[in-house]
């Protein structure tokens, strides 16, 4: 099918209309959503993690937080369960046609190291903005990445073959328990 | 053996010397430190949900959060892995000789309800801190009370019958896992 000058470039794009300018964590919320109510899985992003400093208790069941600070996690955004199987795993989204492992801190990679040991599945979900673009990499294929290349960031290319493309549909709208189908 | 007056009294409790004014919190968490260092398990306590209203960004990578609210969570605030299964639970403390069910939120059962549908492990941890008593109780036999009794609080008989005595110790402090141990 043949369409006018620079329109079928756009339609090259995995991400359908409707999720245009959604970031990969809003749709992730709404594909865990979406298993919950399915009863297909149950997954949750974890909070953030902050320390308190300052609280001020205006009345009862209403304290306001006054002081906090973000803290770097020790674990992984997201875990859960499907299947049986305890799922944990990293979201990240980059603008470049790479993941630089920097964006990974070291004690998520060893978080994910421990899952995996510990019989669940361990992945990180990465985002490539430029390109609308989403893969899984397993943390093994992670691991084997950092041990035997010496660059700082992951290229594209290592994500088209070593991972597992993510399609982006209406609903849910991030499907990757299919990635996972295939590791169990 | 025979003590003064009143002191044999102090001697029932399971409580060790060292744990004595530990929250039950504290000791979970040096018990999920033990269990990961020692490679047993890897169970974590979420952060506590919050929505952040204000943020202060002084300087780069220094936002201090100058107005936040706590939420209600929706799940309960442990889970992890042991032994390839998923591992998730909710801990409280009582003063009183029973627990009030108002102290579990009914999104918490219901999560716990779907660990179990979903083949984890789920249950409740209960400290009677005026016992020094721990108790674990899985999410069946909670269920089984809330469905066949009018009570509005569950008696620490309930917990004696069909609930397991977590005993305190050292390292870990509350080896809850011989209690999964027993489920799987």
């Amino acid at each position: 099918m043949q369409y006018p000058n620079g329109i079928n470039k756009s339609y090259k794009r995995t991400t359908p209309i409707a999720n245009r300018g959604m970031t990969l964590e809003s749709e992730l919320n709404d594909t865990n959503t979406y298993y919950l109510v399915n009863d297909i899985a149950v997954i949750y992003k974890k909070p953030t993690p902050i320390t308190v400093n300052k609280v001020d208790f205006k009345a009862r069941n209403d304290a306001v937080i006054k002081e906090a600070h973000f803290i770097v996690p020790s674990t992984t955004d997201y875990n859960g369960i499907y299947k049986g199987k305890y799922i944990d795993f990293e979201a990240k989204e980059t603008k470049k046609d790479n993941l630089p492992l920097s964006n990974i801190h070291a004690h998520q990679i060893e978080h994910l190291k421990r899952i995996h040991k510990h019989g669940g599945i361990g992945f990180i979900i990465v985002r490539f903005t430029m390109r609308g673009l989403t893969f899984t990499l397993s943390i093994d294929k992670l691991l084997d990445f950092i041990e035997n290349e010496s660059r700082k960031s992951i290229p594209l290319s290592y994500f088209e073959k070593e991972g597992f493309l993510v399609k982006q549909g209406y609903r849910p709208s991030i499907d990757y328990l299919k990635f996972v189908d295939t590791l169990i």
